[in-house]
């Protein structure tokens, strides 16, 4: 396990945590990204520059973290990309949000070339990549989630088998639905106490003993009574997640009315200069439109 | 404590647990309802049979649990009602789930003949009832809510001073509409499952561990994988609270986006004459929209 070659491409706001945490665990981590700096703290933190795609392609396990589904297409089918450089019997493992389609297409492509696919898209934020406690839904085979796992385990603490290829990013745009409408929930249940004149940390309270208890509303309820949309977990790629979401829906035939309405006020929060600000602000903007004076 | 007089008026099916455990804790109950098999079953479980308001409001705490708004205002305001018939000094708490804006109406006029009124709605559903484990969100006096506590205690272990009249019912409304929109998280998410050929089992699993873990996936969820729902809290009864909520909005200048839509999906499900099942049919409806073939 100790001193395997693993390649990482995307060395973004979760990549980074998450390849020294690799690095922590022993993996010899060759390392691609086209932000140099980023490039450069990995190295200084004990990982070796791959230089480009082909470079990093000589690892057995290659992990790639990137911010949407056309940045995958490009590291993965682009010219000199990572489905042309990497051997048979090497492994892609993308730990992207992005769209469960692609994705299956991806895979497939990989596969016709020998080399197996998992997606293992990851929640808990920068915090749980921070801390390696991130939970890891994963689409593809079992037994190339086996050969993963070591590499895996170091990065986040709940590891689970969806189904096959694809199903790892199903389960995530299933968790961001989830995710932002119980968000919404907060922001409708929290504005309506305040309009009314009632304490928003007792309904809080109240609410956490009994049905509609959820951890939205426990940590983003608590953002709404401390006035703290401080990111967090970013509007703008909530916005993204929910946009994913949707176009599986449209994919597959299932009509999600409530995420496309919250996906616009989504839009709303970016369109007024607030896409940085923590996801939980659906509760801010709700606020506003019922005339309560803005808090961040 | 033991031996006092209490009033109770409504033995529906939330009603009728909830005056058992009034005499089970050993109070000297005076019951009254329009249904006289109710009564005659509370009779011969030991209560007494006021056979009118005027009978009942002999008591110094006189508990109301009726269906909606327009009833508690017949039994309060109507001719031979509680606020004429209660004497000075004597407690009126209605534990019905209705409008705030009229609760704050009422708590004024009985105030007016010198009765002090809490509104007192409760969540966990006829289990709670029976169980006497209800959640009870208390608006009123906390002088007054001190007098009453023994007889709130027989009937819930969670007993929340929310705030000043009214205050419970809004707590109430808040409840319902977050308790709604978590249902409906689950009701999308898993019809997104479902539709991309993912096992909903699992879905549910890596979500429970994760921020969209809620109450709602937890037990509503269960219910989508084992397709039962046989209420359980009626889609009737919540589309009338989300009804009070949306009420509770107008009048606040609180816009409910969320829970308007949601308010309309149950009125489909009671317009195709699903109105008796669970509230968890949000999923059956989504599924049923989305092509998959009913389960209820």
């Amino acid at each position: 396990m100790a001193g395997q070659l693993v390649g990482f491409v995307g060395l973004g706001v979760m990549g980074r945590p998450m390849a020294r945490n690799l690095l922590k665990a022993g993996f010899d981590l060759m390392v691609h990204d086209l932000n140099t700096a980023a490039v450069g703290e990995a190295v200084a933190a004990g990982a070796r520059d791959g230089k480009s795609l082909e470079g990093v392609a000589e690892a057995g396990i290659v992990v790639t973290m990137l911010p949407d589904t056309p940045d995958v297409e490009a590291v993965l089918l682009g010219p000199g990309g990572l489905a042309e450089a990497m051997r048979r019997g090497s492994v892609l493992v993308d730990m992207s949000t992005i769209s469960p389609i692609a994705t299956r297409s991806f895979a497939e492509h990989l596969n016709a070339r020998g080399v197996p696919m998992l997606d293992a898209p990851v929640s808990g934020g920068f915090q749980g990549a921070e801390a390696g406690t991130l939970s890891i839904m994963v689409g593809g085979e079992a037994e190339v989630l086996e050969r993963c796992r070591p590499v895996l385990a170091a990065m986040g603490t709940t590891i689970s088998h969806i189904g096959e290829a694809g199903a790892g990013q199903v389960c995530k745009a299933c968790n961001q639905v989830a995710v932002a409408i119980n968000i919404h929930a907060v922001a409708e249940a929290m504005t309506l106490a305040k309009k009314n004149g009632v304490d928003p940390a007792r309904i809080r309270q109240a609410l956490l003993g009994g049905f509609a208890q959820s951890k939205a509303l426990d940590l983003h309820g608590q953002r709404v009574l401390d006035g703290n949309y401080k990111a967090g977990f970013r509007v703008q790629l909530q916005r993204k997640d929910l946009k994913i979401a949707l176009e599986a829906g449209t994919a597959s035939g299932t009509p999600l009315p409530v995420t496309a309405l919250i996906q616009q006020l989504y839009g709303i929060l970016d369109a007024t200069g607030r896409g940085e600000l923590d996801n939980s602000s659906l509760a801010l903007l709700m606020q506003e439109l019922a005339g309560i004076t803005a808090e961040a």
